[in-house]
């Protein structure tokens, strides 16, 4: 594998599994690839609230808007196996991603 | 493990090893803990340079000023066993990082 750099233009967001609300998914290194994490790009729409029991350990900085407690350069830690839930405000929210192993396979 | 949320306001900055320029690293999560990755974040000082090849895999997201080609939002993934550079500018850079496995008992 080479170093690869992202920018949020390289995001093809797609809309997360098992979600109501607005939250949307961009893997940009995954299983696809001979990496050992995932790492991508996450969006929450205004208001939007996940509630999900973890596969993965997953790792969530917060790059624009506020979840939770957090605003931009917060991160968060949910280690897998844990019940968690995520909540944007009206501005919404992006965040980049990091999970360990990958989360499409653990599903 | 339960879910942590941090700021930059909990990191505790170390100089990072081997390095001359003005580069601070400050776990926040690690081999102490029952975590399958290493988290933390990272300080590049005033157009401070890093150049090491990679013994982890290793995620990066820059949260203030840039580094490279990316600005704030940008992800840069840096295998194991690349050879890398980090360049920060005039304004310096903080990142918030996750690595696979632990970077510190890899050395």
């Amino acid at each position: 594998m080479k170093v690869s750099t992202f920018t949020l233009k390289d995001a093809v967001f797609e809309t997360a599994p098992d979600q109501a609300d607005e939250i949307y998914t961009a893997n940009l290194v995954d299983e696809r690839h001979d990496a050992s994490v995932t790492i991508g790009y996450g969006r929450y729409g205004p208001n939007s609230e996940l509630t999900e029991t973890m596969l993965v350990d997953y790792i969530m900085v917060v790059i624009e808007g506020a979840t939770g407690t957090v605003g931009v350069g917060g991160i968060v830690h949910m280690p897998k196996g844990r019940r968690v839930t995520i909540r944007a405000f009206d501005e919404g929210a992006t965040t980049a991603y990091v999970t360990y192993p990958h989360w499409r396979e653990a599903r």
